[in-house]
Parts: C-alpha cells; structure tokens; sequence
C-alpha cells in the first residue's frame, strides 16, 4: 500500500503550471521534480533565473516510480539527468548549473573567491542551523518544544538579516543565498498560521528583504496554489509527514 | 579558567613540523590551524597537493586569542586570511584553494560538471553520514551505542567501498573525496584500539584504498606524532572532550 504521502495533488498549478508547460519538449537535461516540495524549487528557481534550456517531468518522490529509480536509485527529487548521468541535492544542482552553463547569466554565485566562499558559508548556515530548527517548529507537538525552535527560527533569521547587505542578501546581485532560503520565506505562512511566527519579529530588514524575494519572477513561476500545499503541510504541522526530512526531524537526526 | 582542551600539545610535531618549518614566510594566504584537527587537515591537504604558497600559523581554539578572534569572530580553525578577508569551513576552503589557484595543479575537483558534482554528492555523504556515526563511536559510552554506531560506520564505509573507482576514490585521480575521509583514516587507531573496529571487516577493497590514502606526501607530511594525538583522543573516548563538534555529537546535533 502506497503511503498517505503518495495521495497528494498530482501536478503543478497557478504559475508554476505555466513554468511546466513551457517545458515540455526533450532537452538534454531533464529536471525532476515534486512541484511542492521547497528543495526542488531551489533548483528550479536556478534553472529560471539562468534560463537553461530543461524537460521538467513530474515524479512523486513517495511513490518511487520504477521508471525513476532506474535513473536515481535514491528515489529522491530534485534530480537531473544529463546527457545520461544522474545527479542530485538540491544545491549540489545548483553549483552544478553553475558549472555546467558557464555562459548563461546571471551567475547565482560571486565571481570573486572570497566572496563565493562567504556565500557558501550562509548557504552552509541556512542547511544546518535554519532548516533543522524550522523543521522542529513545523513538527513538534509540544508547546515547549515548539516555543524553543521558534526562538531558534528567530535567533538565526535575526543573525540573517543583519548580514543582508540590500537589497538581496549580498547586494544587487540575486545569488544562491537567496535561493536557498526562498522556499521557506514563500511558505511561512504555516509557522504563521500554526506556531505564532512572525516576520515583524525578526525586524523591518527582514520583513523588506522576504518581501522582495517572494515576487522575484523566478520565485514566483515556480509556486503553486496554496490550496494544494496545505494538505501536505497539515501532515508536517501534524508530525505525520513520511518524507526523510520529516523522519529525520523526528529522530533528531542530521536532514538527509 | 581555561578548558583543558587548552591544555593541548602546543605544534606539530614529526613530518608536520617540518611542513609547518616551510611555511613561515609571510604571504598573501594565512592558514590558520590547529596540527591536531582532522577538519583542519582537509584543507592542509589541499594546499600542500597544489602546492599554494601560504603561511602557516598555529592557533589553539579552544584558546580563543585575542588576535585570533580579531580575524574569524567564530574563532573556528581551520581558517584563511586571504589579502585582509577571512573564510572558513574547511570543505569551503578546499573549494575556495581551486577557485582563487586555477593554475595550481592538481585539480582536487573534476573538470566535467557531472563528474564534479557526483565527487560532490559524495564529500556531503562523508560529512552527513559517516562523520556522525563516528563520533557517535567514538564518544558512546554504553556498549549498545558502541555497537550501533560501530554498525553504522561499516555499513557507510562498505557502500563508499564499493564506490571506489581505484586506486583513489574517483579513479586516477587522488580528489577532494580522498581528502575529505583520509584524516578519519589515518586516526583510525584510535576505534581499532577502544572499540573493536577493523580495516578487514570492511573488506579488502577498503583495506587497500585505506593504505594507500594515509601514504600519500600530503597526508603523510601534514601528520603529527600519534602520542601527542593520544591524550586528545582520550578525552573524545571518555566523552569528556569540549569542542563544537564533540558537543553537538553528544547532544544529537548536527555537527558544526
């Protein structure tokens, strides 16, 4: 039997339905994806932002589709296909994209060393102390515990925008800090909704900078209708999700 | 008062203190280090393979000088200080090496973006899931814990074995793989000793690999003297040991 996580909306919707759309035709690179889940959008807003030609094709990560694993044993989205070759994790791809299409601009991270390296080390902060933290918010069912993560969340956001140089977190340029934190500023509304969070708690900075992020246009025509969301994130907010970041939050385990 | 983490051997010693003896010479890079620290090894590795010209300079963290936290207010080695600007992470810094250095051969990275990002893939499952398992191993107190840890650590190290294209990790080619495991392979004298782990019971592929890895002129002469290593051990072994990452691995966080 299939798990309650295979029973979600089956495809993309609102904006992000016409993203879709307008990647249908075979390319050399083939972008799997869930249209909900926030890593894939990662990778996807790169893929948009650099507008790299890709065949998007929908797989639901729950129900590891033979046809998918054979490309990616893992099972787990967001993944590539280049040229034949499987790859995966979410900002893997990215510096991947990067790498790949050195020609098509805007590059999502510095050109100058140093300053790609502090930009590694935010997007190194936002994996292991915000997402950890915002996924024990999500998941606890215990007042005190999500009292605690909620501190956390706000703890590091605080750290976060004091950082943010302006517009976007290193300046003009839209890079991959912005993109790795995206798809947690677009779905706040859950932890807002649920957990008491607010944006005006952290500060004006970060309310101007979460603002501006979520109409970037390639933030925007990756996002599907909430309607389609909140089913799957009452799971999360009910610690009932199956996914193996919902798992390893509840295990107090390292995200996969 | 001090920790007595501080009360550490005070430098390298052995082919190390004759690497560190080269490196004095005022230059454009500094390399803060500690002689003892896997983590800072990895990125030691890296600029000995490329031979970059730095200056090495010992810091005790655990010390956190003045002078020091003036630099890098995380107070975290390893460290570099590259015309004025301060990065660290030591995997951020084997990455920064290849792109300020692109003319210091050999690369650590793949040329081929897929290539690279599957080298990458498999630096993340080192840092995700072999390095917890081994702390847990290392600083679990109750034998069950010992042993579900030590379990851990073979069933990583199995899969990574198989994976191994050989002689190194991606093939020809000794890479940021190689890197990223070999100060783990060269302390592993330590589990030999305390808690019944064997090259052997791994297999053959490992045990070969393993060998070759902790003979290589980067690995070799970035290596101190196991005794001054040993009481620094103990206290990882006694679960005693104060570090960021000895703290986070006993509260079943992510490593830092």
């Amino acid at each position: 039997m299939s798990s309650p996580d295979a029973q979600i909306f089956p495809h993309a919707t609102a904006e992000a339905e016409k993203t879709v759309a307008k990647h249908q035709a075979p390319q050399d690179l083939i972008f799997y994806a869930g249209w909900f889940c926030p890593y894939v959008q990662r990778t996807w807003i790169t893929l948009e932002e650099k507008g790299i030609p890709y065949q998007y094709q929908e797989v639901n990560p729950h129900k590891k589709e033979a046809r998918f694993l054979a490309i990616n044993p893992k099972g787990l989205v967001p993944a590539i296909e280049y040229k034949g070759k499987a790859i995966y994790e979410s900002l893997i791809l990215c510096e991947f994209l990067e790498d790949a299409f050195p020609s098509h601009t805007p590059h999502v991270l510095p050109q100058d060393p140093v300053e790609r390296a502090l930009a590694r080390i935010w997007i190194d902060n936002i994996n292991k102390n915000f997402l950890p933290a915002n996924g024990r918010l999500v998941q606890s069912q215990e007042s005190e515990k999500q009292q605690a993560a909620l501190e956390e969340v706000y703890t590091f956001l605080k750290k976060f925008a004091d950082n943010i140089k302006g517009p976007y977190f290193l300046g003009e340029e839209f890079s991959l800090v912005d993109i790795a934190i995206a798809p947690w500023i677009e779905r706040d509304w859950a932890i807002t909704q649920h957990r008491g969070y607010k944006r005006e708690n952290v500060g004006a900075k970060w309310e101007t900078y979460a603002a501006l992020v979520e109409k970037r246009p390639s933030v925007v025509n990756t996002l599907s209708l909430r309607e389609h969301l909140i089913p799957i994130y009452g799971r999360y907010l009910r610690d009932e999700a199956q996914s193996e970041g919902a798992k390893a939050i509840r295990a107090g385990r390292p995200l996969p």
